[in-house]
Order: structure tokens, then sequence, then C-alpha cells
């Protein structure tokens, strides 16, 4: 593994906590329609509306916020009120302003890897959103670059490691997202580490399991990857 | 001028038509609201809106969305009725898929600096949107590089420019606003080309006057691009 010398790290639910986030916004999003629907079926129409807009809003808070008023809306036949529009557009504002939590061990782990490996932060979402994040991370000086991308495929980080002079075989990617973070380097030849995240988006799964004997590796804890890096 | 290789040019209002896609859009929300305030209010109003917001929304269509249904919402006391909301939802989302015009004179003008500058796209905006927009202009092909940034400082081009490895004497930016285009880069000791547009956002409108002989050029028309840069 000694070979790897960049490395790649997706942002959300890899090196903070993001996931929990919309969890509990959309808690409070059932609650709200709790006297139209039940649970199960705000939940299944907001993931519709999400996947339906997903090709115009791309991914982030604001296009899931819009996403979120547009689902009240139909699932109240219109009667939802402006007052609770308003609350919508509220949920949206907290979870731009939210504080970032850092996972256990990623400020130790990143400070022991960026003294002899190449950092990339590599990332989806709203571009001001994951640039504040990164800020209030206190992480941003162990990066030598940030690339925040519109959709992370085979052809997205094809052209950041060309962006990057980058040869597949030195680069490893870690993140939470097998779809998002490493089926598609595994692709290009590179190598993925995969640390799940205790909640995982709709979107985001996948039934593919990766087959890529000696550069996929299942990790419990991000604490794991210099110990796998310095094999 | 022949010693600037580089050439930076910003997207909207610059290469395609903008400002009148939103200045459209405003009409329609001026309508839609006309029956509780006049036109002057709602425009002071919605764009006090879009200030407050722009730290945690930044630039583009879905932001403009949201700022524009928490403004119905305030300017009606909460009496807009969610089909309105519905409206402001589609006229947003009509504006992310909406063709791009190019300017007239754009293409061939690339067309004709491309094989003997570096073409660098740089821009702000929704992340998405701008690529997308950038794939049906057609003008993809004559950029090195696209930059799609958060927001369009001194620092942002400072990094932009060491990224890419260009010095600022090497450097000449193209774009219809002086605020985000051209006061930036000259501050760094680069060249800028000022192209108007007949809009102006309100936001990127300035009163400051570029003080740089030499580094500022002011263009009626991007055809005159090739004469300046061949002098």
């Amino acid at each position: 593994m000694k070979s790897r010398r960049v490395l790649g790290f997706d942002a959300d639910d890899t090196l903070w906590h993001n996931e929990n986030i919309f969890e509990q916004v959309h808690e409070r999003y059932r609650a709200l329609l709790a006297r139209h629907h039940d649970a199960a079926t705000v939940d299944r129409t907001l993931f519709a509306t999400e996947m339906r807009n997903l090709e115009l809003y791309g991914y982030g808070v604001k296009g899931f916020t819009l996403s979120a008023i547009e689902t009240a809306i139909a699932l109240t036949d219109g009667r939802i009120g402006a007052e609770e529009i308003r609350t919508l557009i509220n949920l949206g504002r907290d979870m731009l302003s939210h504080p970032v939590e850092l996972l256990e061990g990623v400020a130790e782990t990143l400070a022991m890897l960026a003294p002899s490996h190449r950092l990339l932060l590599i990332t989806k979402g709203d571009l001001r959103d994951q640039q504040r994040k990164l800020v209030k991370s206190g992480l941003g000086a162990h990066f030598e670059q940030v690339e925040i991308l519109s959709e992370k495929d085979e052809a997205a980080y094809a052209s950041v490691l060309r962006r990057h002079q980058v040869a597949p075989q030195d680069f490893l990617m870690v993140g939470n997202s097998l779809k998002s973070d490493i089926l598609p380097v595994l692709a290009l030849g590179a190598s993925g580490a995969h640390i799940p995240y205790p909640l995982t988006w709709g979107h985001e799964r996948t039934e593919e399991l990766p087959d890529a004997p000696g550069r996929f590796f299942e990790l419990g804890h991000i604490r794991e990857l210099p110990a796998l890096l310095g094999r």
C-alpha cells in the first residue's frame, strides 16, 4: 500500500456528521405532515420528489428544501399554510448554519497522514455549503486541494486525477458511500477504502459489491487507515 | 498586450444571456404579488431578502427561488396560497431548464482566440446549473479549465491563478461585472476587459471606477477582444 501517496477523502459522513442532521430534519418534516399522511408515505413521496429533481437541482440543502416544499404542497393538496412553508425554509437554513461535528478520530488521522501524503477533499453538494463546512471543520490546512463536484462518477474522478496528474495506481479514495466514493474509483483502476456510516441516504445505497482484490478495503474506523497505508 | 496568454471569461451575461431571464422572472413575480404591493416594494423587499441570505445560500437559481418564496410569504403576511408558491418553484425550474442563448459574436471570438491562448471559464452560481449551461452552450471544448467559485473576490482569483500557475501579468479577465470580474483581478496586478451587458443585477453594481492604466480596458463588444490582444 505504500505506493498510494495520494488520498482522496469524501467529506459528509466520512469526516463530519451529515446524515444525522438530515435524519433530524426528516423527523420534523414527518411531524409537520403527520395529520395528512403517515410517516412512510411522507418519506417515500419526498424521496421520489428528490430523485425527480436531482438532475435539475443537484445535491445539497437548497435543492432538498425546494423538494420538501414541493412535496408538502402535493401531499396536502395545497392546504399547507404559508407558516408551515416558512418553517420548511427555516429548517433548510438551520441545516446550512449547523455546526460541523467531526467524526471521532478524523482530526488526528488526517494530521498523521498529511506529512507523508497528498490529501484531496472530494465531495459533492452545494458549493458554498461545502466550503463553509470545511472552514468550520478546521481541517482545511491538511488538504492540498478541494474538489466540489456536481456528481461523483467515473468521469468526474477521471477528470480530478487528470487535473492533479495522479496515476490511478497511486490513488486511494476514502469514503462512506460505496456508490459515490468506492465503485467509480475502482473502475478506474484506483483503490478504495470504505468506512460505513451508521446512516445511508437512499440514493447512496447500492446492491453492487466491489470486486477488486487488493484494491478494495473495508474499514471499521478511520483510525485504521495509517496501518493500511503502512503495509 | 501580447503577453496576456491566459484569458479568463465570466459566463453569465458575458458569454450567454442570463440577467434578461431573471428580469422576465421578476416581472412575473411582481404580477403575482401585484394585488398586495406595488412593483417597487416587491423589488426592494426581494432584493433585501436575497442580500440577507447571500452568505448562507450563495449565488444561483435555487437560492433565488427560496428567497422569492420567503419574500412572498412576508409581503402577504402569510396569505399567499400554496398554488402560488408552486408557481414560484416552477419559475425556478424554468430558469434552470432555460435554453442557453449565446451573446452575438461569442462563438466566433472564442474559436479565434483558443488556438493561441489558454482559456479559463471563471464563474459563480449553482455548480450543476453552470456546468449544464456550459454543456448546452457548445463552448466547452475551448476551455482548458472551468472554475465555478462561490465568490469572485481577490482571494478566489489569487487561488485560481496559483492553481493554474499563471502570473498576474500574463492574465486578462473578460466580463460584464466591474465588481466581480474586473476590480479583483486589477488588484492582483492582472488585467481586465469590461464588456457591459444592458442589464446589471443590483448586487453587481459598483461606484468604484478602475484605476489601472494599461491594464483596464472598456470594450463595447467581445469582437473587439482579438484586436486588443493583438496590439
